[in-house]
């Protein structure tokens, strides 16, 4: 039988807005679904391990898989550069699982418009309000003001582009807006595109008419 | 608030692959969801009440309402004309009102192609096999041999159609082919499209953004 093609799952949101409480539990309901693991240009840290939290690369490695369209979408963070490489999500979606990513707008335009492009999913998670977002990175309490100033500049930017996904969701209830992340991908697993079984299953059945006493 | 426009959700299968009960359920699972009442040439039978059952059109009238653009789709039944009007489809929907049609390949084809298409649901019903198919049409005992026969042979011109639709459901087991109707719609209701709310959501979010101390 031949395997479904795995989803590129784009989840985006500004932070705050529950969207990294969301993907982990998407990942744990489904053992068909990973995080796209990033490549990177940044020194690991303590404990961090190569090909699982990140594909360290140097400089040079990683501008060269960007020249050889071996990224998916890549985006420079001061000194360092992050990205999406390719090879990974095509191994997981040919096998017929999907990939998580976890991404801003920016990364989500790139990955639309990749090879990629027609196997994605995208889902944009608002914050029920502001004052709510603000609040939420506050209690987080490990962010100085300075840095949540930032981040709400860089949220207001983020919700600028909530027309270009697919779907939105408003986070006003963790629970119920899980549960409407769950009904989406059920439901687009049902698509025909998602289901190359189908063309072994109408053939069976002409089989079936012809066979008829 | 603004409504959101409700689909035109197009069920098509083969007869006998459970068709009308999974109809039924929905209909009666969400009263958003309304059937699609038919225009007919034909006589009204005991007991059928004009725009409830059908609306009962002359033959003069049936002809001057395809001329004029204001059937979504029709077809001629021997001496008779059957057809899905759209004046009270676009009613439904601008009201926010799913629309449910019970019609067969050419009949969605048709309805793809009108002015409504971009609001269209398609959903084609598989039965589980062919011989299930004919021993669910021999225990209705409604129809004879002969006719069976019949259904048959149109049952596999129909399913030749299955790659027209958005979305194909083995019916394997009834409960779970509804339980996966239902997450069809209800993520369908979640794109971006269903949601003119979203507009005003993210307004006022970005009044909270200048409003904010």
């Amino acid at each position: 039988m031949t395997n479904r093609r795995g989803l590129l799952i784009i989840l985006s949101s500004p932070s705050g807005a529950g969207k990294s409480t969301l993907s982990k539990r998407l990942i744990e309901w489904d053992p068909d679904i990973s995080f796209s693991v990033s490549a990177t240009t940044r020194k690991p840290r303590e404990g961090e391990v190569n090909g699982q939290d990140y594909y360290f690369k140097s400089h040079n490695e990683f501008e060269s898989l960007v020249k050889n369209g071996e990224m998916l979408e890549h985006a420079q963070v001061f000194d360092n550069f992050y990205g999406s490489p390719k090879g990974p999500v095509e191994y997981a979606i040919n096998a017929g699982h999907d990939v998580l990513f976890d991404i801003d707008w920016q990364g989500g335009q790139q990955v639309r418009a990749s090879a990629l492009g027609k196997h994605v999913l995208s889902i944009f998670i608002l914050p029920p309000s502001i004052l709510e977002l603000e609040r939420r990175l506050k209690t987080r309490a490990q962010d100085s003001n300075e840095v949540i100033a930032g981040r709400m500049v860089k949220s207001r930017d983020e919700i600028s582009h909530w027309p270009e996904y697919d779907f939105v969701l408003v986070n006003d209830d963790l629970n119920e807006t899980f549960g409407r992340l769950k009904t989406i991908i059920s439901a687009e697993r049902l698509r025909i595109s998602q289901q190359p079984e189908l063309v072994d299953i109408v053939r069976t059945l002409n089989n079936e008419f012809e066979g008829r006493p």
